[in-house]
Parts: C-alpha cells; sequence; structure tokens
C-alpha cells in the first residue's frame, strides 16, 4: 500500500529532453536548475582542521618522484620509497610531531594530517614514513626520556637513523601482551640480554627489518631479579654503518606481500643481544643498576596499556589515509561514469552515461556519503588526538576516549575503503583492473590496513566492551531486578541515552531544518534516534545476556562471551556508525549557521552547499538504517511500511544527489597530479566526442551504411 | 521471549575438558564423538561428473613448472605462463574441446573441467589457456565450418597458432552490438577490409595481443553492398612468423593490470587491413563472391545472440574456477584457524584455537558453505553445458536456458570468491597478507573475474529479464486485472511456483528428513520456499510495476525500467541463490538415499556424511535468509519471532559444523602442491608446539620467573 502512494509520485528530479533518448535524469547542477556547492568551501571543510598542512603535503607531492610507479619490482620500489623519505626530510614533513628542541614544530595533529596525504602519492611512502616517524620515532619519543631523544630524535627525523618497530611476533599479534621475546636484567654488566627464545617469538612484519633498519624499538618481557614485570621497550641497535647486522641478531625477508611493497619488511631474532641498562625506553618503568624494578604506575595492566596508547597514533592516521583512499577511487569512479556511455537507451542513437543507471547511482553514491561522513569524523578524531597528545587534554579519560575512539573508527573506515575501492574497481570495468587507472593499487596497498595497527575484530571488541562498561557504571547500585526493568523496553534507552557513552563522540549541534529531508519519519532526528536507540539496545541486550558470567567458572564465563562475541563486535560497529553519522550531521549544522547568517546577504552557494550535503548525510543515514534494517524490523523500531520507505527513499536521494556527483569529487580537491588515472583524466571524454563525430560525418557524407534492420521492414 | 526459551538450552555440541581453559566446544568429530563425514566420498561428489579429469589435471599440476612465482616480474611471468601452455599441451590438455579428425576427445564436459583445476597453479596459466583455446579456438571452431578447421584447429590446439580474441573495445565491452570496428566487403578483389574508425573502436584487453598472438579472431561490423549486416567474426593474421605485426595492424601493451600479470593482454588497432572473403567464420552468416548476404537464422536480433551464445563456455568455467580458487581460501584459512592461538581464554595459560571464537566461525563457516553449494550448483551447469554442445539436447531451449543458467550462476561465484577469499586473507591476519601464502594472489588474480566474461551486473540483468518474460508467459492472454489479482498475495506465488521457472535449476528430489532441522520453521522444505517465493513475489513486484512501460514513450519506458535497475537485479540474484541452494540439497539428497540403503550394512560414515552435509546445506539456506531478512520481514513471510530465530539458528550451526571443519575442507581434496601455503602446510602447528614445549620445560626447570602480579597478590 505504502507502495502504491510512492510510485503514484513522479521523481523529484526535472526533467529535461536529451539528445538521444537517454533516460531524462538531470546530469549537473546547471541542468537541474539547482543551487550547487561552493566547491572551493567544501574542500576547506573536508581538509578540515589542519587543512594548511593537508594543502603543503599536497603541493610536495605533485612531483612525480614521490609517484608510485605500478609493476616496479619490489627491490626497486623499496630503494625508491626510501629515496622517497629523504625528500620528505628535505621538505622538513618528518619533523612536525616532534618537540622544538630537536627542530620539530610539536604539532601533532598537523603532523598526522601531512602523513596522511602521502597515501595519494604511493601509500608504500606513508606507511614507511609511519615506521620511522610514526612508531620507531613515537616509540622513542612517547617511551623514552630525555636521554633517549638527545641521543637519537635527531637521526630518527633526518632518516640518519632508520629504524624498526619490533613489536609483533610470528606468534603473537594481536595479544602484545603474551610475546616471547625476553629482555632479562644482568646487574653484574648492567645490561638487559635480547633473546628470542623459540622460533614463534622472531619479530614478523617489520618494516625496515629486511634491509634499511639500524636500530629497533624491540618489545620484551622485562625480567629482573626473577619478576617478570611485563612488556617493555628496548632500543636495540641492529646494524652497522655498512649495513651488516650486528653479532646476534639475524634478519630474514619477508619477501613479496599482497600490497605495500616498498616497504622492506622482515623477521629479527636476537641471540642474547646485549644492550646498556639505560637502552630501556623508560618513561612508564625503569630498572637501577642493582635491577630493582621502579613505575609510577603500580597496576602492571594499566601500565601496559598505558604504553600501547601512547602509540595510539598508527590507528588514527589509517582512519585519515583510508578515507582520503577511499575518496581518490570515488574521484576515479564517479569522473569516468560521468563520461563513459554503454548501451542505447532503445529510443535513439545516442548512449546512456553510465552515471544515469540506477544501479550504478545506487553503486557509487552511498559509498560516496559515506566517504564524507568519515572526513568529518576524521577531524574529530584528529582534534581530540592533537588535545590530549599536546598535553592541553591530557587527562587518563580523555586518553581512554581517544584510544576508543581511534578503535571505533579505523575498523570503520579501513574496510569501508577496500569495499569503495574495490566497487569503484568493478564500475569502471576492464579499464579499473589496469594499474595505470590506480584503483587495484590502491587495493592492494590498503588492504592490510583492515588488520594492521590492530586487527578491526579485535579493535571493535574493546570498543564493544568499553560500551558494556560505560553502561554497566549506569547502573552502579541497583540490584539485577531494576537492571532488568531497564534493560527491557525503552526506558533503558532514554537513561542510557543521555549518559556517557554519547560523550564519545561530539554532541549534535543542531539536526537541521526538517524540509529538507521530505519523507516522512525520516529526518534528521529521526535517523539520529535511529541510529543511537540501536547502539543503545544492543548494549542492553549484552550487557543482560551476559549478565551470568560473573556467577560461572572462568571457563563457562569465556564460553558465553564467546558465544556473543559476534553481537558484541557488532555493537561496536553500530556506535562508531553513529559517531560517524554525528559528526557529519555536524558538519552540515555548521555550514546551515554560516548560510543562515549570510542569507540576507544572499549566499545562493553556501545555501547550496547546505542543502546538498543535508540531501549527503540523509543518504548516509537511511544506508545506515536500510544496511541494518532487519535489526530494526525485529526489535520493532521501525514499522514495515516505513521499512519499505527507506529504500525509495535512498533511490530518491540518488536520484536527486546525481546531479551533484560531479561537485562532490570535484571537492575533494585532488590534482592531476594526484589523480594520474588516465580514465579520469579526460580521456574517455575525448575518445567518446571523437566517435560520436564520426558517425555525425559520416551519416552527413550519406556514405552510411544501412541496417540490416531497417532493409527487412521497407 | 523467543530469546528466553533458546538460551535455556544448553548448545547440542557436547563439552570437553581443554588443557588450558579455552572454550570448550569440540574440535574435530572424534572429540564431538559424532559420525563424521566420509572425506574420500565427499571429494568424490564435488569432483563431480567428470572427476577423472580434474583429478588428472590436478595431477599435471603438482609439477612445480606450473606453480605461480609470486612477485615474478610481469615479462617473465608472460613467457612462463606460455611454455606452461605448451606444456599443457604436451600433457593432451588442450584437445579435449575439439573433434576427433583433429586429434580432439570432442568432451566439452571434461574440457572445462580440466581448465578450471589450473588456477589452483596459476590463475594467468588458466585464462591464457582460455584465451587461447576457449575463445580464440572456440571462435573458429563454433562460428566457423570445415575449411576454417581444416586450416587452424590443429595450430590452435597444438599452440603453433597462438591467438587473440578481439571483440571488446575501448568504446565497448558489454555493449558488443554496438563495437565500431568495420569489416567492408570489397567484390572487387573479394576481400574484406578490416578497419577501426576511430580510437575508441581500438580493441581492447585482449589476451595474446600484447606479445603472443599471430592470429586474432576480430568482431566487426558485417557490411556488404552498403548494408550493415551486424556483427561477425573474422579470422584474422597479425603477426609473422618473426613476431613482427603485419602491415596495417598496429598493437599496443596494456602493461601492468590488478593480476594474471602472466597474460600479456593489449589493443589491436587496424588501418584497412584485408583478408580473403573466405576469412568470415560463417556458420552463422556468410558472403557470397558477388557480396551477397545470406544466413539461416533471419532475425538480426537472433543471429547476434546465437554468436554470442557459442561461446557461452567462458562464463561456464569462470564458474568452476572461482568455486575452486575460494576452496582453496577456504582450505588455507581455516587449517591456519585450527592450528593458530591467539589470547587465552583468561582461565588458564593455553591459549584459543582461533576457529574456536565465535565471530571466526562466523566469518568461515558460512563461506564455506556457500563453496560447497558452489560446487553442486557447477556440476549441474557443466551437465547442461556438455549436453547442448556434445549436440545430445542442443534445443533453441536448452541453448537459452543454459545462457540463463551461465549468466545466474557466474556473478554469484566469482563475487563469493573475491568476498571468500578477502575474508580468508583477513582471518589469517599478516600472515594473509604475505604473497607466500596465496591469499592475496589468489583475490588479484581472480578480481578481473567479476567484469570479464559479461559484467556481472550486466548479466544478471539478462536472468531478470528472462524472469520477467517467464513470467509473463504465465500470463498470456489473461487481462490486466487478472494479472493484478494474481501479483497480489499468494495466488501468484503458487502459479508460478509450479511453473517453467524452476526448469531452469534442478527439481529437488528429495528435501530430507526434518529430523536433522531441529529449528521450528526453518527446516529444509521451509528454506526452499522462502527462497523460492522470494524469487517469484520480485518477480511478480517487477513485472506489475513494470507494466505501464507498454504503454509510454521509450524514453519514459527507460527511465521507469531504469529506476528498477537495482531491484532486477536483485531478483536475478536470488533466483541464482535459490538455484544453488537446490543442488546443494539435491546433492545432499543423493547422499541420503545412499545412505538409506546401505543402511543395513551399517554405513556409519555415509551416514555422518548425509548428517553434516545437511548442516552445511542448512547453513547456506539459512544465511541466505539471514542476508535477505529485512525483505522477509518487510514482505510478511517471517514473523519477528521466527527471524530472531534464524540468526541463533545459524549460530548453532556454527558450533555444530566446527567440529566438523577440517574434514569439510580436508574433503576438497587439495594436496601440498596445490596449497603451497606454508601456513595452511603444518608451519604454524610445529611453531605452537616448540613454544609450548618451551614454556613446559621452563616452567619444570624452576627457573621460569614469576610474574609481577603474583608478586603483588602475596
Amino acid at each position: 500500500m505504502a507502495d502504491a502512494v510512492v510510485r503514484s509520485k513522479k521523481p523529484a528530479t526535472k526533467k529535461r529532453t536529451p539528445a538521444g533518448g537517454a533516460p531524462a535524469a538531470p546530469r549537473s547542477a546547471d541542468e537541474a536548475h539547482e543551487a550547487r556547492i561552493d566547491r572551493a568551501a567544501v574542500t576547506g571543510l573536508l581538509l578540515g582542521t589542519w587543512a594548511d598542512t593537508r594543502r603543503e603535503a599536497r603541493e610536495m607531492i605533485k612531483d612525480p618522484a614521490f609517484h608510485k610507479i605500478e609493476g616496479m619490482p619490489m627491490a626497486e620500489h623499496r630503494e625508491r620509497a626510501l629515496s622517497q623519505l629523504q625528500l620528505v626530510v628535505q621538505h622538513g614533513g618528518s619533523r612536525r610531531a616532534f618537540p622544538e628542541e630537536y627542530g620539530g614544530l610539536a604539532d601533532n595533529g598537523a603532523n598526522l594530517a601531512g602523513f596522511e596525504e602521502l597515501v595519494l602519492a604511493d601509500p608504500s611512502m606513508q606507511i614507511k614514513g609511519g615506521v620511522q616517524w610514526g612508531l620507531f620515532g613515537s616509540a622513542i619519543y612517547q617511551l623514552g626520556t630525555k636521554e633517549h631523544w638527545d641521543a637519537w630524535l635527531p637521526g630518527v627525523i633526518d632518516l640518519s637513523l632508520p629504524g624498526a618497530f619490533a613489536m609483533t611476533e610470528m606468534g603473537h599479534g594481536s595479544d602484545v601482551a603474551a610475546i616471547g621475546t625476553t629482555a632479562t636484567y644482568d646487574p653484574e654488566t648492567e645490561e638487559f640480554v635480547i633473546h628470542t627464545p623459540f622460533r614463534a617469538a622472531t619479530k614478523e612484519f617489520l618494516g625496515n627489518a629486511a634491509l634499511h633498519g639500524r636500530a629497533a624499538t624491540v618489545f620484551a618481557q622485562l625480567i629482573t631479579g626473577g619478576v617478570n614485570y611485563g612488556v617493555h621497550c628496548f632500543f636495540v641497535p641492529i646494524r652497522d654503518e655498512g649495513g651488516a647486522m650486528l653479532p646476534g641478531i639475524t634478519s630474514e625477508d619477508d619477501g613479496v606481500k599482497g600490497g605495500l611493497n616498498g616497504i622492506d619488511n622482515g623477521r629479527l631474532a636476537f641471540d642474547q643481544v646485549r644492550v646498556p641498562r639505560t637502552n630501556l625506553l623508560n618513561r612508564y618503568g625503569d630498572v637501577a643498576a642493582d635491577g630493582t624494578y621502579r613505575s609510577d604506575i603500580p597496576s602492571p595492566g594499566r601500565r601496559f596499556f598505558t604504553m600501547l596508547g601512547a602509540l595510539v597514533q598508527g590507528r588514527v592516521s589509517l582512519d585519515g589515509a583510508a578515507t582520503t583512499g577511499a575518496a581518490l577511487a570515488e574521484y576515479i569512479a564517479i569522473t569516468y561514469a560521468n563520461q563513459r556511455r554503454q548501451f542505447d537507451s532503445g529510443a535513439g542513437t545516442d548512449e546512456v552515461v553510465l552515471l544515469d543507471y540506477g544501479k550504478h547511482q545506487r553503486r557509487l553514491l552511498p559509498r560516496l556519503a559515506q566517504t564524507y561522513a568519515q572526513f568529518f569524523a576524521h577531524d574529530e578524531l584528529l582534534q581530540k588526538f592533537d588535545g590530549v597528545f599536546s598535553g592541553r587534554t591530557d587527562t587518563p579519560d580523555e586518553r581512554e576516549d581517544l584510544e576508543t575512539l581511534a578503535a571505533a573508527l579505523k575498523p570503520l573506515s579501513t574496510w569501508n575503503a577496500l569495499d569503495t575501492i574495490q566497487e569503484c574497481r568493478e564500475a569502471c570495468g576492464g579499464a579499473g583492473f589496469m594499474a595505470e587507472n590506480r584503483l587495484v593499487g590502491l587495493h592492494h596497498d590498503l588492504d592490510v590496513y583492515v588488520t594492521f595497527e590492530g586487527d578491526n575484530n579485535v579493535l571493535l571488541q574493546l570498543v564493544g566492551k568499553r560500551l558494556l562498561s560505560d553502561y554497566a557504571k549506569q547502573f552502579k547500585g541497583a540490584d539485577a531486578a531494576a537492571l532488568a526493568r531497564y534493560a527491557v523496553g525503552q526506558t533503558a534507552g532514554k537513561i542510557f541515552h543521555g549518559a556517557g557513552l554519547r560523550q564519545l563522540g561530539q554532541a549534535v549541534a543542531d539536526l537541521g531544518s526538517t524540509a529538507r529531508s521530505v519523507e516522512l519519519g525520516l529526518r534528521a532526528d529521526q535517523q539520529h534516534e535511529l541510529l543511537a536507540d540501536r547502539v543503545q539496545q544492543m548494549t542492553a541486550d549484552l550487557a543482560m545476556v551476559l549478565r551470568p558470567a560473573s556467577k560461572l567458572s572462568q571457563d563457562e564465563a569465556a564460553a558465553l562471551f564467546n558465544e556473543h562475541q559476534a553481537e558484541l563486535i557488532e555493537a561496536a560497529r553500530a556506535h562508531g556508525e553513529l559517531l560517524q553519522w554525528e559528526a557529519f550531521s555536524d558538519g552540515v549544522a555548521a555550514i546551515e549557521g554560516t548560510s543562515t547568517e549570510l542569507s540576507a546577504g544572499g549566499s545562493r552557494e553556501l545555501a547550496g552547499t547546505a542543502q546538498v550535503l543535508g540531501w549527503l548525510r540523509d543518504l548516509f543515514g537511511l544506508s545506515l538504517v536500510e544496511k541494518h534494517l532487519a535489526w530494526y524490523l525485529v526489535n520493532g523500531r521501525l514499522s514495515t511500511q516505513r521499512a519499505a520507505a527507506v529504500s525509495r527513499y535512498i533511490d530518491r536521494l540518488c536520484r536527486r544527489l546525481r546531479p551533484h556527483a560531479q561537485d562532490l569529487v570535484d571537492a575533494f580537491g585532488f590534482a592531476p597530479e594526484h589523480v594520474r588515472a588516465p580514465i579520469a583524466l579526460g580521456g574517455e571524454q575525448q575518445r567518446q566526442d571523437e566517435a560520436r563525430a564520426y558517425y555525425a560525418e559520416l551519416q552527413a557524407s550519406g556514405r552510411a551504411p544501412v541496417s540490416e534492420k531497417s532493409l527487412k521492414k521497407k
């Protein structure tokens, strides 16, 4: 019934008469007679808080010396990536995060912003730079103290001391606490003995380990006086000036990988390697000359997580780089889809532009909305990161929130990047499979983003556990019966709604005018309610079902938890989606604020920007609701009528946004030197024009063959 | 409420006391005290009708000369692939499809079965072989006549005449009818003039075009006497014996691709190239010396589709190869997940095996069920193909059914292969990203399977149109009011149910005992009803909404169709899923039949096989229902209670199948020479054992450090 009502309406987009019979939706804002977005303003919004640094980095990487050469053999690619890092040093790109006394800028947000842009040039360079400055250098800076900084930071920054970050082992990736490498203190010589006791304890997948690293920050179990104080980090030289391995250290090459082959990943094993006591990076725990251990953080668990938390920037930067990578793929696929034609519509001789196909819009536009959401969410993450790491907001709570936010956003954006890049590659057909058009290379290189710096599923479990503990805090002191009452029905939702959980994201300042969302019951505030309630209900459901765990044996409790592992991960994903939606909505609201202020002066473009981005945010919100539609129905949050309306509304939003698609990808602000894909640089349009001119001329000449079909009609 | 009922039950699997506190589900059929599958029997089932040929091909490719070398530079890889094809010729692998008078076996089914297995060695070899024998050779054989066969088939078969298949152009991929290349007949010289009139008409993405091809089967618009008779295929020599391009022909190299870099893809352009009249492959249309055109198929449209249909084997073979590729990925990921441990459960020192995690089971086991379904469905497709191409069942209806079946199955299996390989790669973490472990290479190589030999979305539209036309046939003569009555409610479903559509798949012989599917309302027959009704309802809904098209202008009709393009594709996908489910169920029913016959003799393993494969089929069916749960709810086919039960039942099936997972992947029958991934060949287990032995010995020695935590407790 709802069907019939909607189908009787015409789509909102205006029709035009096409040259040759293509489906008649407008292809640009001009054709649609609509206000268009202010592309430059949107570029500024997307570049975010550290826009200047991003522009500087983008300008730098216009130089072809930074560009990935597809198909380059691994050995050459590795040397090229190293030389690119040296260029980054020359451009001052390596020092932003470090203290001013070492020539740095002490600007953490700008540092990550600048690095994220390198993904446009060559992800190998981005990640190799991340290894050197974000992991190896950060370990020294974040986990060490002044003596270490004086000794090594200058070499880190100017790349005269390339290093590896030796945390992961063959046997332990996600479970860092269980690594096997030992660092046993010998008070006789005041040295630590670094040792790999069995094959599985070999350090694995380390960038700079196979070739270029001269030292490594090695994570090992610190043992002194017969006591294991848990994982600590040690500075260990591994190669001499000539590049030969130091005694007791062996390196193996990981060889070819699925991508990022400009990085010399490898393994390191240590055979009773001795380093001075002072090579322990001792900010959070130290060993005195006599072997006495001391730490300002008495809890071994909290100390461990504090040390790991100091290295959160890897996750933060992957969230940004994955978003920029997805944006590049969308720029390529949407630009191509706006030029490429295939099949006539049956009504004439001209062929249909790919982006005029309903299915093609459905494939590309919701993913474009997703990427926009990620840009806004990432800027919030980066602000929070900068706040904590600059010291401005460095409290334990803020650190915990930062880690949870990074753990929620990095999985979503890295998975979305792979999904988006793959869809874009398929949407470009065979041309998408050619390396020169960039899409396959992006997929290869970004593939590992979903499992490194924290496996995505493991990270989401951390977020899920945080959701549960925040939830539990609401009910401290409440008895089981009260909890049960809360957990069932809406009451829990309301109480929970106003509580700590939401503080992880930004408050939604203004949900905007209802006028732009015409579909009854699916306006912005209702999108928000649907998304937020889902997180709350899923968390409450989980808390309820896991509650018996406290009375079970550890075995049984683990089994119970394990049965609900997938749901915990789903709840965390829902939380991340909500945060992205809120960030996007805040961004739209900010434009609307500006737009209202300016409306007296008549800023048509700013109003257009707010309107179009409002539609795009709606498309993002509704796509999330559609993805989880079964949940909403099973949990009684949507009637079947409203549920059926969701997909139709998405179709309508796609048609509405179609004329703005090119503007929206142009607003990413990529120059041709960033795009480089021939199919998105006008070649396709040129060939189309040439072919159409040929046929027009042939027709005019009178020499055109007639079709057999027309012959038969006579 | 439904929740409470289910949660009060214990999972069906038996508990055991684990060594060190891991979640206590059994890991093997022995541990579960359950009948296990007869692995050899299942291998036979999966290898299908042409098992002998498949075993022969697998034996051949144990030779390392056939194995892909990851990271090999493109130029070397191309020469290696060529030399591998020469080895295939030596093994008699290239002649199976061709007539006996040319040394062939005239065995079409065996030919494809054998080729599909090559994906295990190197997909480049598989596809380069497909270009040579399945496309270039098939064009000569299927579209040509005896004169052509005599002249060229021997060279095709023994590879002395390597060739390219020149159909796709830069400007036209999916829309072959609109290609720009012309073949204009010149009665003066009795030659065709092959010409590329503009850049977009350049032949593109052709294997063997960049380097190795000596000739090409070129598709071009046949023009004679000023009339264009549509696309026909011509044999055109392109290089001389020394490898130099012949006059008027230029070749460009496509360079590096996302995968399949052992194939020399390239472009071909023709500048007024003359070939003898008799080089027209003239089975379906011919030009006499005086320029008169004649064809046994008067309709230009039907003639065109008949010619294309003769080349369906590419799609058929991709369905099989994608399935085998997915199976290899699952073998690797599940074997590794059965050995790899990460995180202790909190209850002891031993760590949890990955496959014991609920989420890990959810990631891998439904995809395993999907792959099993594809093996059964593919064998049916191959039988149908063999029937038509052997001439046994070569009727227009059977040809049409074959083409529809291939168009339905190839998209599903190639997309599923990418999805499965990617999930397997992620499930193996960093190790999954190492090229030596095969998963990334499989993804790179199989990526293009989803867009070549028919873009998946375009193929599904063909299927959707067939569904609509079959549907319309049911109502021939019925008036609009009757149609409307049918289309609403169940009546249409029932009528449609018994009709032509179902004939595309096999009839489901026996839906099996209800005993093995304990969940009320989700037994096999109900799974079938849910899946079948969905196809029927979606088709009926589409027919209803598209019905006004016949009264609209072509422009408006195209726009209406375009608005529902995504739904048409979804209906086709639902149809393909139903066919896969039915094939799987037929396979299970066949075992049950055998098992019942043998039960007097007490074949415990056959009964176990039927039981476990029955669970796996249920997992496949329920996973499809879960994927489309929102549709079932919106369309009133499932109550919210039953819908909520679907996911819980899937969880339970995963736990139930977990002990059989290794058996189920072992049953793929891969030898170590096919697997080759070190992580799936015991290295992980060896390292785990070594590490555990080290800790045990350390503990026994009394020299083990105590933990800081235990110290604090004192």
